[in-house]
Order: structure tokens, then C-alpha cells, then sequence
């Protein structure tokens, strides 16, 4: 049985994680965290009987406490913490939280020598050198549970790591993908958040059609794979049934596909290194009979090219890419900004910040902190 | 540097060989066996040197015994076996013979502990059992040099066999995929032979045309992989760019795609377990931009129905498949049998003959002959 502590319990992922191992004796959840839903956590309580929950304020907490008195709680960024080193028994951080919140428990389980199944994109964007070189002194296991990272890790096997030639993360292209740029200046909020192929969060559905999240993901496979830029290639695939791909230097390429599906590579980290049975939809390709790939377009979407940038300039630039695109998106949400004032956001933020070579842990979270106020007041 | 003993270098599957491994000092070819391209093998002999060659007649053996006095020389079956055979100094088999006389050498070689890397499909299809028996019992290594078997090879590295819910051989359709079953009655020997995507030897266009090759690919795959028939599915894909599919327990597809050329396959298995860098040219699947995918037709491809019920039938059913459609093919060729014919042919054979469960090797052998000499003579 592995024990799990997971984050962002009733977000999308966590809610996955939940249905993967409803009703299975191969977990236990020792301990989890969400931010403010508090109907649904409940519930979740109920179901999986955590021994410590971390909540979003002290509000949430006392009333939870009052109906679960045999349940250790906690609240804040503080309980996020305790959530993620609860207990000494070892196990698997799931860490599902959006956003920078969750890179300083990914930190301090790593440090412990917990395991760690990785769909928080901040943590390795944020603080790629830092966490990577963390998990090589601790020994521990970082997997990715995004539906891109978990092919290339799955193609990885077919190969020895110094016989890579390039990755290849494939597009959907998002919820806009048929708009010219000129149609984007006007776009709305619901208009951006029809993602075609995927029911995610509002946030990485905006990223989506922005492509923030494909520059996202290219940092991320930077750090996760140890691959250079040059070797990290994009593709737009409309059908999001090729989930990423890795040539290798014989020019042969390996492709791992599924129906859109995030249980998948959820199942892959929980069960790693097990393939186990499911009864999701089987894909059968003579029924989606064409499989689509058109080349990026980096004029149409200027926010890749600069997550290409600032993952080259490494430092603090990643970190200040994510601060600003997440800023800039929350915006958006608010019904603050224009769907292209995003990406004008995003370079403004690149531009104004002066880079800090190998940064520690507080100049990453102190660059977090400072270009989302900015943006944000 | 790994010894090789190549059987068929004139032919297309061995010259490509040869050119994978040209101006390489990763290989020594120790001996080598062609059939009748006399121009061609004495080219082959001047320039990779072998120590021992096997011809088909003894007139050319003769003529190259005069050319080449430094060179050991024998002919026919007997001089096949001793190509297999030679040296004590292992290494690999590369089996390129076209046809049922690829069995006997890879037994052989097998038998002295030799590892075999398999272009010849006739060995595992006319005698599976035996031949993984005498694998399992050798130690060897068995690798298939031919692009679907690779292809299902490579992706099985990213889990466990038995974890493999089906694998999914791609086919082309061949060069007549367009016609209809009308049509394909007045089908001429050129027009069969002229394969869209890949050039090969005129009986294996042949069998890509009439499906007899995904036939005898999924005997092969049965016993290579150790699957049940129920397991092994084919799809039409014209662009042969994915060259085969495992598809997991747990929903996940595998797949391996390139350029259709053969010189990948085979580099992967001379250089197996390693990849190494190659000039040949690179896939981009946003210049390929569409892979498409068929369900396979059953009564458009009669012999691919054919293969399925004589490889369940097992015993020498798939010998009897297998030299019945070599020796209709045959017949196609000589411009004897209309293109129709073939199916009708094997059909025939395979309601005549009475199968034997657990059949020896001369017991294969002897139907391989009987079954031959009925339709040809």
C-alpha cells in the first residue's frame, strides 16, 4: 500500500486522483489540502478519512473541526506544509495545487526523502535547479502526472537518456485556436474557457489558449528531463490523442497516446512502475481515423517564444514569466483585462526585471511575490 | 565489434544491411550467402572481405573461387548451413533469405548458440514453437529486422508483457488498396509490384498487396511475443509512418513512427542495445501533417482471414499457409495465375491438408515441399 498526501484535493487533478483510487486498497490518503470548497472537501473527508487536513483559512477550519473531531487540521500556508511532511511514513506527495503556492511543500517533502508525483508546472518552473538538484541528494522519485510529461517519460524507456535527439510536446491548440489574432482583441471570458479536448481549470485553460502553458511545460521538460532548449520541440495536434513524443538520435520516434484522458497519467505516477487495468474508453484509431499535426506558429502565439526566452535566460526569468502570466490571467478572469494584454503583460514584466543568477529558494518566492503585486495593485 | 553472418546479402533487406554498416568498424561480416546476382556479390565480397561465402549452384561458386582465392566458398543448402554455422567466434545471424529456405540456418545457428536478428519471416511463421523453444533453451537473442515486429518490440520496453492488452500491426494496404474486389480480378504483375511507400523484393509487394504479409506478420508476432491470436490486431494505415502499436492494460498506446525505411529497423537491431546517430532523413509530422487510420477489411483481404484461422490452427497450418501463398505468388509472377487466384490457392491448400499437432522440424519441412510441388508442378 503507498501512503498519499495530496494537494489540491478538490481542484481537477485532485478530484482525478480521488476517482483513480476510489474504491482500491492500494492507498491510503494520509493527509490533504484544499483552498476553499468546502462542500465538496467534506465530503472528500467523509470518503477517504485523512488523518490531517489543511484548509484555506481559519474560517473553513473551525467549522470542519466541529464535524470531524478525529481529523488533525490546520489552515494557511502553514497547514499546506504540514500537509505535505505529515507522518514519518514515507510514501508519495500527490501535488495538485495551481499555482506558486505549491512549490515550498514540494520543497520541504523532497527534503524529508518523500516521493513526489508532480502536477504542480510552478514547482520545476519556478525553481527547476533548485528541486531537481534536491531530488538527486535525497534519492527520492519525481514523476510528472500532466498528460505531456508522462508520454515523454513513458518513450523515455525505449532509450538511454544521452541517445535523445529531441522531445516533441504536442498543442491542441486551445480554446481559440481557429481565431486570427485580430478576432483575439475581442475575445471573452467564456469564449477562452470552451477548451475542445479537455475539461481542465480555468487557469491552464486560459494558458492553453494562450500557449503560456506549452512555454510552461518546455521549462518544466528543461528541468525534468535535463534536456537544452534546442532539444524541445512543439507541435499544434488538434486532437490531443498523441500525447508528446521523443525522437531519438536513429531517427526513430516514439509517440504515447490515449483518448483525452488525465486519469491516465495520473493512474501511470499513482501505479509506477505497474500498468494497471482500468475501464476507461479504449482509443481505437480507425474511429478517430486522422491524427492532425501543423507546425507552431511563434507570431501567434508570443507567449511560447517567450517562455523559450526566459527558460534560456534561466535565474529568476522562469519565475518571473509564471508570476506575470499568472497575474496577467487572473486579470483576465476579473474581467480586468483584454485577452491580448495578457501577452503584453508577460513581456513587459520580462523586460523590467533584472535576472539573478543561481537564485535561492526566498529570491524566487521574493520575484513571485513582487511582480504579481505590480501587476495586480 | 560483433560478428555477422549474413544469409540473402544481394537481396534488398541484405544490401541495406550492408549499407547501414558500411565504412562502420562496429562489424565484421565473417560470411555471407547470396543466390544468383553474381555481379552484385562479387562487389559485396571485394569490399567486406568475408571469410566464408555460400552461392546458390556450384557454377558460380566456381567462377568466384577463381576471383577470390583468399575466400572459403560452398553452395546450396549445405553451403547455406555452413554460412550459417561459421566460426566459433559468435556473434549474429542476420537471416535476409527470402522463403522457407531461411529455416533450416536459423535453426542451426540457434543450436551453436548464435544470436539471430530475423528478417525472414518463414522461420517463426513455419515453425514458431520450435523455434522459441530452442531460443528459450539457447539463451540467445532473437530480434526482428522487419519495421512492425521492431516497431512492437521497442514499444513493449515501456512495460511489462504482461501488462500488454493487444498490439496493433499498421498495413498500408499495398499497391492496390484502391481497387476494388471487381477490379483487382484483372490486375496485372506491374501494377501489383508498385508499392507507394516502400521497395521491397517482388513477393513481399506481392503479400503487402493481397494482406498475406500482415498474415504471416501476425504468426510471426504470436510467436515472437508470446500472444494469443485475440491479442494481435491489424488497422490500415496508408502513410506507413506509425510502423506498429502496443496498446497497455491500462489504455496507454505505445507507438514507434519514422520515415518508411527500412535501415532503421535494422540498425536497431545490429546495434541493439544502443541507438545510435545516423544521417537518414528526419520525420516531421507537421510536414507529414495527417497519419490516417482504417479499420481492416476481412473480406476485401481474404488471406489475412486465411492467416488468422491457420496460425489458431497452429500445428503445420502455418506452414501450409505459408507455402501455399509462396508458391501462388509464384505463379502470379510467372504470369501462370491471375492476381484472385492466390487467395483461392491457399484456401484450397489449407481445407486439403490434415494438420499435425506438434509437428518436428522434418515434418514442416516435408509439407513446406508437399504443398509446393501440388501447386507448382
Amino acid at each position: 500500500m503507498k501512503n498519499l498526501y495530496l494537494l489540491g484535493a478538490t481542484g481537477s487533478i485532485g478530484q482525478q486522483v480521488l476517482e483513480v483510487i476510489r474504491g482500491k486498497t492500494d492507498f491510503k490518503i494520509k493527509s490533504l489540502s484544499f483552498h476553499s470548497n468546502i462542500a465538496l472537501g467534506r465530503k472528500i473527508i467523509a470518503e477517504f478519512h485523512p488523518e490531517y487536513v489543511s484548509v484555506g483559512d481559519l474560517h473553513n477550519m473551525l467549522i470542519l473541526k466541529d464535524e470531524f473531531p478525529d481529523v488533525l487540521f490546520g489552515y494557511g500556508e502553514d497547514g499546506l506544509m504540514k500537509a505535505a511532511t505529515y507522518s514519518n511514513d514515507g510514501g508519495y506527495l500527490v501535488n495538485a495545487v495551481v499555482g506558486s503556492a505549491g512549490l515550498k511543500p514540494t520543497v520541504a517533502a523532497i527534503k524529508k526523502k518523500r516521493n513526489v508525483l508532480l502536477a504542480n508546472k510552478e514547482t520545476l518552473v519556478m525553481a527547476g535547479e533548485i528541486i531537481t538538484r534536491l531530488v538527486r541528494a535525497s534519492g527520492v522519485i519525481l514523476l510528472p502526472i500532466d498528460s505531456e510529461h508522462s508520454a515523454v517519460f513513458q518513450c523515455l524507456k525505449t532509450g538511454n537518456n544521452h541517445e535523445v535527439a529531441r522531445i516533441i510536446l504536442t498543442a491542441s491548440g486551445g480554446s481559440l485556436r481557429n481565431l486570427s489574432r485580430d478576432k483575439l482583441k475581442k475575445v471573452g471570458i467564456k469564449e477562452a474557457l470552451r477548451h475542445p479536448n479537455w475539461q481542465m481549470g480555468a487557469k491552464i485553460t486560459i494558458d492553453s489558449a494562450t500557449m503560456a502553458n506549452k512555454g510552461l511545460e518546455v521549462i518544466e521538460a528543461h528541468f525534468l528531463f535535463g534536456l537544452g532548449y534546442e532539444q524541445i520541440e512543439t507541435v499544434i495536434h488538434p486532437e490531443s490523442i498523441v500525447h508528446s513524443m521523443v525522437e531519438f538520435q536513429d531517427n526513430s520516434i516514439m509517440a504515447q497516446m490515449s483518448l483525452p484522458n488525465m486519469r491516465i497519467p495520473i493512474q501511470y505516477a499513482l501505479y509506477y512502475p505497474e500498468r494497471v487495468k482500468n475501464n476507461f474508453p479504449q482509443l481505437r484509431l480507425e474511429t478517430i481515423q486522422n491524427l492532425s499535426f501543423f507546425p507552431m506558429n511563434f507570431e501567434r502565439y508570443p507567449l511560447l517564444r517567450m517562455a523559450y526566452k526566459a527558460g534560456r535566460m534561466n535565474g529568476i526569468m522562469p519565475a518571473v514569466y509564471n508570476a506575470a502570466n499568472a497575474a496577467a490571467v487572473q486579470l483576465f478572469l476579473d474581467g480586468k483585462i483584454s485577452f491580448l494584454d495578457i501577452e503584453t503583460i508577460v513581456e513587459t514584466a520580462l523586460n523590467d526585471i533584472k535576472n539573478i543568477e543561481n537564485p535561492s529558494l526566498e529570491d524566487i518566492l521574493a520575484v513571485n511575490k513582487k511582480v504579481k503585486g505590480r501587476i495586480l495593485n
